[in-house]
């Protein structure tokens, strides 16, 4: 192969934890190596990386807006609907390798395991946001709560006792998702520094391209 | 009953049509006659009518934003839930009667028949958005493209024939709304005057409550 020319790949990989888990360092890492390794790559983020969905992310994160949960979930699906049919699918399409920083099991852990809403109903959202697009491979970093939060910058026992319960449901709800699809989520402690992270990320990645 | 007391009804009526139809301008006279009446009477708009829903409307009015069709879809429902947990339901709770000018049987005719959505999928987003609420009366204020579009000073003639068609799809899909929904869904010939029109609705509106 030339050089000059471009690998062809078509592969889905996200990127999934709470926050504070680092995982949106490996996903950056992951992007500058592919691209060095001349792969095409697309890294993008969920909620976002389009117009209308940063419209709607703003719209999420906004700390006047008190959302109803279904509102917020129904939020979340339509900026990811807006990513898969305006951005994931042309990209595949093109066989370019697409890294996404959040996904829908975000939405399942956080809204489905955290909020406590059905999981059958965020589920079926799924399947109307994204219809049978799914990924090849979701890193899933682990980490405990206090730890995430330190690296925020947060002091993890002042949360409210109602917010740690919270993060520790989403937690484990992540944990559930990968129990439920061992052959697509590879749990990551994400404990460990950058660079064991990105070693453990690497031999994941090298099942699936071909890194020189 | 004394005059200075408000009268108590639980009551949810939903006005539909095309655009053009008139039904903005029969849900106001519904409003202003239940409150003459001394009912306690919440006049609502879909999408809207709520800080986020407003935004919600915003970006979807927006001519700048060209959605897919599964976006456009969950903001409208996105929306609903907003408007249906803050507005809606506590208003019901408390015994008003509740106006709203659209609700799901618009997404159902817009969005299904005219954009040709799946409708089971867009019936189970309505089920998530407003849960085992319905309305106990809708108006459907049935009327040709041609005088519809004429009142909203458009030329249906200029009208690419891709609208022309779409908007044919959406009267289609309240007529088969209503045929399904017989003992739900009302339809009135909104070709006739305004006070014509509001007569017939008077009609529909006295087998609910006691009018003077």
């Amino acid at each position: 192969m030339p050089r000059t020319g471009r690998r062809k790949k078509k592969l889905f990989i996200t990127f999934e934890g709470i926050d504070g888990c680092g995982k949106t360092t490996q996903a950056m890492l992951v992007s500058q190596l592919l691209t060095s390794e001349r792969y095409q790559v697309k890294l993008l983020r969920e909620p976002g990386s389009t117009a209308v969905a940063e419209r709607i992310r703003e719209l999420l994160l906004d700390a006047n807006t008190n959302l109803t949960d279904t509102t917020e979930l129904l939020l979340y699906e339509a900026a990811r609907a807006e990513l898969v049919g305006r951005e994931i699918l042309p990209a595949l399409k093109a066989e370019q390798i697409v890294l996404c920083d959040r996904f829908y099991d975000s939405t399942t852990a956080y809204q489905g395991y955290g909020r406590k809403l059905d999981l059958r109903m965020v589920r079926s959202l799924h399947r109307v946001a994204v219809g049978d697009l799914k990924p090849d491979l979701t890193l899933l970093f682990d980490i405990d709560l206090k730890t995430a939060f330190s690296r925020l910058g947060k002091n993890p026992d002042r949360l409210e006792s109602q917010s740690r319960a919270f993060f520790k449901r989403v937690r484990q709800g992540f944990l559930d998702i990968a129990r439920k699809n061992r052959r697509r989520v590879k749990v990551i402690d994400a404990t460990q520094s950058v660079e064991e992270i990105f070693e453990e990320v690497k031999r994941y990645l090298a099942r699936r391209v071909d890194l020189v």
